[in-house]
């Protein structure tokens, strides 16, 4: 509750296509389209299309003189409408708006401004996909421990750990491109959704529209079928969740007894001089927490009945803008850490030589196995673990009790190259396939 | 995704608490409360317990002046602190924030200004209470049709119908008593929460602190302990989730079909001249579903680890506004709602006829019971209204019915004064003692 | 609260591949199949493959003979592992599992039975895009109120209200299949994901794997990459929300006060002998509801650290199973629905004259606008409905007034062929296609 | 998606106050209290009253009879009803359910059940709460590193960071006390919650069945008011958050890094023999991330229209059962981790020794702050952090640095008792005050 810190959630590049002012002209963008296709078409005066065009175009309306009609209507489109008329003037501002309801100039006016917004999202994410591509490859041969459940594993690399980062990254590109077709359509659909006023000329009119404003053309008007928006707010969870990772793995990474990883400018105390906090990867958590609220919130939106539901529809207004910005937020803080990766390899090996080296426990199984069977060779070797006396590696325990047992000791774990680099590079070869 | 719609579901008059501006000024109160009381205890000088109330007293920072210190460090305070000791200046500036952490003047920050919304809220919500006892009981005699499941059912009361929209509300006043002094409390506890710095004074001071402020004491502090403010989350989607009740409750009356009960002012469409849309109603049935996603989020802010976990308190700082306007907003509408209540009876009792009168089949299988079994005389009811001739009402096709079987048709169901008006009565005067 | 209702909110067909003995039998195809593979390649002995595949033929664990070893372990696996090495017995059982770790066993042994359970969801999918495609048809011409906002707008066709219902199920269609290769993908990657104990035999084994159980290769293990599977779940709310959506709408069209539509059977009452319940439809609301509480949740798992992270992984455990019931649940019971649909005409026409016909309000106001004004126009309209006498129909009084301005009165509406039939029929033609 | 490991999430003490069978009961209960309670009052036959509760206490009803009625009704009651009355039988068996409804039955079944799981809940949160406060004390002067948003920030003790754990949970000791007289309350309204077919009898047929039932009177039937249960899933929230940061505080300090604190059994790998995993801890944080799912899917059912909406009612029958068995698990695994408590004071030393000692950085700016300005100490002591060379203390690097700039060097930090000896013996107090 700290209206100080809102700029570490949000956007500014993205939320400016958020603002009151953005959307009056959206939706007068929108008004200016329809205007123009049905001049062509008849519905309207010729010189009604030319003469609204033309006022449009100069046509600035401050939002808050929608203030007033818009809460007395629940939409800005009346208030809009009427003001936009009286611009205009006679004889021509009556047509404005012919046929159309506000949700036409409100929703193909949020599609227009999605546009935009994905181009930037998509931007970033391919930025970000390479960047991290990059990073996979430069440390695809730096070993460190892996974790499962919280506890040291067995030996991974660093670029095995950050091509996991990337992959659902460099999905969501081929996400994108998926629904992309199916969010990017006109709405126009008169008050019902039956194109009602506009009768036979509506089929023309809307494809001319569509055409202006570049936008696909829906199967029919979809008021009240919002998984085209929620269908979006997935996929910007889809984002949000991976990138909430990263910064949880930079978080457990860089804690202070591990310090295995740092990225970013760490952020400062007010009162203890040694700190340096990791706010921006936390605050990739926070929008990865925050985006699963509005998960919820949208999915409940899909009930939205009859031909237009205002209580269904208002939860989107909600929603979706804070799921773009903090997708938006997340992939500048992401992309400001994936660039400035700094691994710490001395680090990274004190992890692997924890509890005598006990990374190489499954390792010295198999190898084990090779003379015994596995059941035998990890009940030897988990016998070892818990026996090991403080000073001695595990290994080297290992060879004790083996010769106490007669076995031959199991050869010396060597690591030829990394068994998971060919993981990491077919996903880094994947995911830049889908960045050409 | 309608900025200019924002104000629909907003409160002004809470908002301004949870400003930026705001959020500096109650942080500011908490550190000129800390100096005093610490040189009251001499922890610091006492001059510069003097020094740093008077400087704070005329301090303001702009928050434009915190946004970059705010974005490195993720917390407003480093920077705050920074600025309020330069203006200070030498000597004693450096005795401000002495021992404190960051989150001690956040938190503190945000009890204080949460002292003063709950104030709003609770006279907002008592104001409402009183409206619908009052409409309750104007009400109380009003015969309308019940409905179960969507069906029409057996005859209520419109009191009846208000009564169960006030006791829910009046119930939150119970749990606002209860879950203040739980949430009214002081924020100080050092970098760990151990009041390490203070050492033997931290008792002192802390009592100090909290009677300046006139806040509760703690256990201890509570960094990490976020039930209090949970809890908070909690009480205000119990507000809101009535409120959306209420909403979703005059939407269904108000249908055109219905017309039994209308409220506030209609909205009007940008196409449609008859329409009068349901504005603030679906505005409480929004709000409830919003609260639903916060809810949600907020919940999952309880996982904060260890002496301080930033990805989950920063969960809070989006969740909790929304919860506090969203319920502040709703609380608005409500009361508009309620105190224009106007019921149609003419249209009521044309509900009570619908299916000749069905409403009434409960209580015709309940009179003819006293002469047959219950459950014949149900099946015999159930088979009149599946037989009943269009042009007839059910009471008179049982009649035949009745004859048709020899039985002696059940008398006319008279309703006496309504059974339900000692619900009403018992549900207000619970409610008006929490009032007084 | 209630286990006896469970029925209603689940799905017998495909519950039965989510039950403990399901899963056992689907880890243990993986686990024949790791074996086969391996010793293809050399990584365990022929012999080895040859006799766990055929022990595994036969072999059947009982789910409570795991349950001591999974409370133990947080996972079934370790227990399953020890109890079929001990059936396989010596010397083969323990190159059962050789390489692999729990995660690839359970996640392997849900994708086998994810893909049959989409089998069944796509067949009830298209089974009810085709039915609701024939309803549309059939009811492309029957006239009907549309509502917006709960009030009576403008006229539409029973058959555009049924094909707002489809297009997003038919929408659902293409998205399966676009995530279906997404989410189709063998699981194998040893403790970290490293795939370390097969070494350079890991592709190999992996192809192997993937070629016998007909599974996609992954680009690399997929432990932490949740997206595969929440991208499922975001699928499952994209059919349960508009399922939802059409019980809704069948419930508003069913009360007793409009009675348009029936679907389904009604249910009856412990005391209300006329009730008839719209059982089925509520189910529909209700698990779309439900779903939003898993759609958090389930995006909530995302953030899943390191290689292994078991907090986040046993939340899919919860709300991927119940999605997937919910979802099939409801397309059950929107087929039963949708293929007993049977809508009341008489009733659709009193709502068109309800208001004294004020669903013609747009169209009076276009009327009249070839005469003057738009704004004009409408002003009138909204004045003629303001003023209109009980007994008198819209049309009539609008006539009157015109009559007392001088001015021509708007010609009789006329609907023609219903302007929304085109965007019906383009509905349906593409939901056909898809299924075709 | 794992049925096999769903013992460790739920709780079988309590799941079978939550079975159809037990479920049949309590609404049998009920039925029994209800005639009885009307024989009382003449409202039915005495030998009615005796006949009826006489069979009733004999009367069993498998849920597979009411199957079939339960899934045509949407709810049990009318198939549990006409089953029970043709056991009693003629002239008596009619009697039964006399001017109840369904959910009269249903919910007051329900809180008949809630009564004994409350109660269940509450020894567990007791005992966890007094078993928390034994640890707190015994480690109340056992030094550990506290860390602030996952950096060492400065000493803290065991006994304190335990304390955080408690307090939540003793709170909520306040809050069930406080929350109980709301929900344990009789629901009997009849058909649309007027009490109609009791007509005068109403009150004292209300008041006997309370009597009877031991439970409180509510104001009214509450059938739409559902914020008593919500009230109860948020209280569900408030014990399982705080301890699924309990699981995460556990699994952060038994990282295979730090090792300060081992609790439980570890699990075993099906792959890694040195593994030891913290299941029991991984299950609290579970369960706290799916209590987030569920208390965003109860707030929205308090969105209950009309008399009765089996949207909204059956979603509680998925949420609150879950919460309820989440929070019994929980306490359970709990009380397990917290009775077993087994800490590393080397490996906690160790983790006060990283960075050489830099937890006690605030301590020596304070130290420092006795003779120059604190701005300059925590400077210096920053830059001293900054610049110490591997092998040297932050303490003697310190000093050399004051050499240098001609400063007398900090006092060496001797903590005495710890400073949070008190906060930890507050907060234990408390605690205790509760549980006597």
């Amino acid at each position: 509750m700290s209206a100080l810190t809102d700029a570490l959630f949000t956007d500014a590049e993205i939320a400016r296509h958020l603002t009151a002012e953005a959307e009056i002209a959206a939706m007068l963008r929108f008004e200016a389209a329809l205007a123009e296709a049905e001049a062509m078409h008849g519905v309207i005066p010729a010189e009604a299309g030319v003469a609204i065009a033309a006022a449009l175009r100069d046509l600035t309306i401050a939002p808050g003189d929608l203030a007033a009609p818009t809460l007395a209507a629940g939409v800005p489109v009346p208030g809009l409408v009427a003001l936009a008329r009286a611009r205009i003037g006679a004889p021509f501002g009556d047509y404005l708006h012919w046929g159309a309801t506000s949700q036409d100039a409100m929703d193909t006016g949020l599609v227009l401004r999605l546009r935009t917004i994905l181009e930037i999202l998509e931007a970033r994410l391919r930025h970000l996909v390479g960047t991290l591509c990059d990073q996979a490859e430069a440390h695809a041969d730096l070993p460190m421990a892996g974790h499962t459940r919280s506890q040291i594993a067995t030996p991974i690399t660093l670029g095995l750990r950050i091509a996991s980062w990337l992959a659902p990254l460099a999905r969501c590109l081929d996400r994108l491109a998926e629904l992309r077709p199916r969010l990017l359509v006109l709405q126009l659909g008169g008050a019902s959704g039956a194109l009602s006023v506009l009768d036979e000329a509506g089929p023309a009119v809307t494809r001319e529209m569509a055409r202006r404003l570049d936008l696909a053309l829906p199967e029919k008007p979809w008021h009240t079928e919002r998984d085209r928006l929620v269908e979006l707010g997935n996929w910007l969870g889809l984002v949000s969740g991976p990138l909430g990772r990263i910064g949880a793995d930079l978080i457990l990474m860089g804690r202070t007894e591990a310090g295995e990883l740092h990225a970013g400018q760490g952020g400062g105390s007010s009162t203890m001089p040694q700190k340096s906090n990791p706010v921006a990867a936390e605050a990739l958590v926070t929008l990865a927490r925050r985006a699963a609220g509005y998960a919820g919130m949208l999915q409940a939106a899909l009930i939205h009945v009859e031909e237009r539901d205002a209580t269904a529809w208002a939860v989107e207004w909600q929603a979706l803008p804070e799921l773009i910005v903090g997708a938006g937020a997340g992939l500048g803080h992401a992309q400001t850490l994936a660039a400035s990766l700094s691994p710490d390899p001395e680090a990274m090996r004190r992890a692997l030589n924890l509890q005598g080296g006990a990374v190489e426990a499954e390792a010295m199984a198999f190898a084990l196995a090779a003379e015994m069977p596995l059941g035998a060779a990890q009940a030897l070797v988990k016998r070892a673990a818990a026996t090991r006396p403080a000073e001695t590696t595990l290994a080297a325990h290992l060879s004790t009790l083996c010769g106490q047992d007669g076995l031959t000791p199991p050869p010396e774990i060597r690591h030829g190259p990394a068994p998971s680099r060919t993981l990491v590079e077919t996903a880094i070869a994947q995911a830049r396939a889908r960045l050409a």
